[in-house]
């Protein structure tokens, strides 16, 4: 085990432990944050159609991008050449990036819903795309040209180490769900040892995030979090979760797995989620997430507000003067944008639209969360969750 | 000839007269604005993917948008439910709307290069949609969803007031190019009588301008602007120009058709146009212009700059950490956007490079016509101009 520790991150839990809401501050060479907290998905270094002034209006703290995606395009040499990631992206605050694990399944199978990242356009890729996981690493063909890759723990870490965000990802092998025992140990396994692997060649600058996989077995999950705990990472994640599994799986992956990690140190459940999932998650420990939800549904027209979903191409919003949401602090709302003016740019397919409700979304994520710090600081978060998840059909 | 005249508009001429270049400033109900201007083509009541402030910030100080357009959708009734142009967009400054004469042409013949407003998508509309022309007016069907309309000279009117824009255009039939004389004059007249109808029709509120239609020929171009000048317009415009006529027939149109317009009404060559037709016309007593070329080419990531054009999806730009444009104040460059990170913005197809661009290129096109005031101001716009015109290939 490596002594080296992030020399740049560190994370204080303020209220909380292993088990239960937590709220907490992270601090990075770009800024610090704090948690819980959601994070805005920027895949190739850039929260879809927004500035980083707009993401920042919307209460984005940390902002993710995918070393797969930048390894491909535009390559690690010329992020690095750019400056690195935080100098290019412009983008003033920590980010992270996600090592590849999930891409490269991804486009091998066509991503899930609710999937940690945009795989957007690759839904419908081609079989023989499918990777080659061996001990080694995997290798798979780009998405763009078709050219072969490999990606290994050792060059992901060296990839991320390139790209230079504040936290990085180890690799991680991902799983269809149901997988079966048999199946999901293999891959538990091959991911912790991908993990150590990662944590021999990392650096020790830039935040390493060791990743829990196990699918839905509490054997695997525990011991794969044990074994990660044992590498001591400056901060850990939950992987393999909304992939089908439904809430009731959901919660109990999260209530046996995050128990299994260490107190003091941040945890990440990655690709989460719908509002109820995000909260279920901070109500059982959980400190950082992210989601395409806030942009990809908010490209649609579909925007999240403390009432409810609204559907903004609905015709009944044609004329509505209303902003978006009554109160919200959001570039769209604080702008004054009518429903009926978004829904008319919608319609249009003029591209403001989307960017008004993903900018609109992401402040309904980031305050969200936020609420749900405040109330964890006040000791009041079981009462507040229940009546902010109402108008959402759940509790 | 009706008394009437536009309540909330004025127009001061500060140096100049009628055939050589201008200063000017004018004011409206909804914030005042120097001349020569540069206007922000927005067809569906958005400057493609730019919101308000970040138009204002590239220096913008009219919006315009398309009241066939909007019309068709969200249509008026729509428009004024909520609250009006100004209102619904959030554009805090003065608007223009075109009537549609050039749109219900464009869509029956595919838009022209440097078409004055957006026909973008349109290009490829069936033949089968060609207006008919009537005196009454301009019968079409909609290009979104074939039902048929009738634009009359005293309906666009109406429908522009309700749009409620502080300045708006006269119907008037457009042309193809070249066309004979016999094809011009009977256009001409028509746009003549037309106007005549419009300025009986108007209230007098919004200041309504006249259009000068005429095609390349001087009797009719001159016979056109000396009936519109009878009419006392609060404005004047030049239609049918960056039709594919080339740079001598422009200039020549501009030196017969300017000299005879009212000296101290606005000037406004319509759908104009690349650097060198601006300071053209700039430089021959026009005062105002739009042109889709900004966000136009800057989506397609082409860059205007005092240097030249740039096109930034070329391989070049991959690792060039300078900003689009040294100096420049646009939201792009004053926000240390690198060439680099826009080019792999563009090549990923993420909207914000084109975003960045289109800002950058507004900026360019509203800093050349502000320093050619200046220069006006400053009595040195002669050898200005072939300066600034230098980097492009003409002076």
């Amino acid at each position: 085990m490596s002594e080296a520790i992030a020399s740049d991150f560190s994370f204080k839990l303020l209220v909380g432990s292993g088990n239960a809401a937590r709220a907490g501050r992270a601090s990075t060479a770009h800024g610090a944050f704090d948690t819980p907290c959601f994070m805005a998905v920027g895949t190739q270094a850039v929260a879809k159609s927004l500035s980083p002034d707009q993401l920042r209006a919307s209460g984005v703290q940390v902002l993710l991008a995918n070393a797969y995606h930048l390894a491909l395009r535009p390559g690690a040499e010329a992020v690095a050449a750019l400056g690195g990631l935080q100098e290019m992206t412009r983008w003033r605050g920590p980010m992270l990036t996600d090592s590849g694990g999930f891409q490269i399944w991804s486009l091998g199978r066509g991503a899930a819903n609710g999937a940690r990242e945009d795989g957007g356009r690759l839904a419908s890729r081609p079989v023989s795309l499918a990777p080659a996981i061996t001990e080694e690493g995997a290798r798979f063909r780009s998405h763009l040209d078709g050219s072969e890759h490999l990606f290994t723990p050792e060059g992901v870490i060296s990839l991320e180490e390139r790209l230079g965000a504040d936290m990085m990802m180890c690799l991680d092998e991902c799983l269809e769900y149901p997988a079966g025992f048999d199946r999901a140990r293999q891959s538990a396994e091959r991911t912790v040892r991908w993990a150590q692997r990662c944590r021999a060649a990392w650096k020790g600058r830039n935040a390493l995030f060791g990743i829990v996989q196990g699918g839905s077995h509490r054997q695997l999950r525990v011991w794969s979090a044990e074994r990660l705990a044992e590498m001591d990472f400056p901060g850990y994640a939950v992987g393999g979760l909304s992939v089908g599994e439904g809430p009731q799986v959901y919660r109990e992956v999260l209530e046996y797995t995050l128990p299994a990690l260490p107190v003091d140190k941040p945890r990440y459940v990655m690709g989460v989620g719908e509002p109820e999932d995000v909260l279920t998650a901070v109500e059982l420990g959980a400190d950082m997430f992210d989601c395409v939800l806030p942009t990809r549904n908010g490209r649609r027209g579909q925007v999240f507000t403390r009432g409810g979903k609204l559907r903004l191409k609905n015709a009944r919003f044609r004329t509505d003067r209303a902003v978006i949401e009554e109160g919200c602090d959001c570039p769209a709302c604080a702008g004054g944008f009518s429903r009926g003016y978004v829904r008319h740019l919608l319609a249009a397919g003029e591209v403001l639209g989307g960017t008004l409700c993903s900018a609109h979304n992401l402040r309904f994520f980031t305050r969200l969360v936020g609420d749900a710090r405040s109330a964890v600081l006040e000791g009041r978060f079981t009462g507040w969750k229940r009546s902010a998840l109402e108008p959402y059909g759940s509790a």
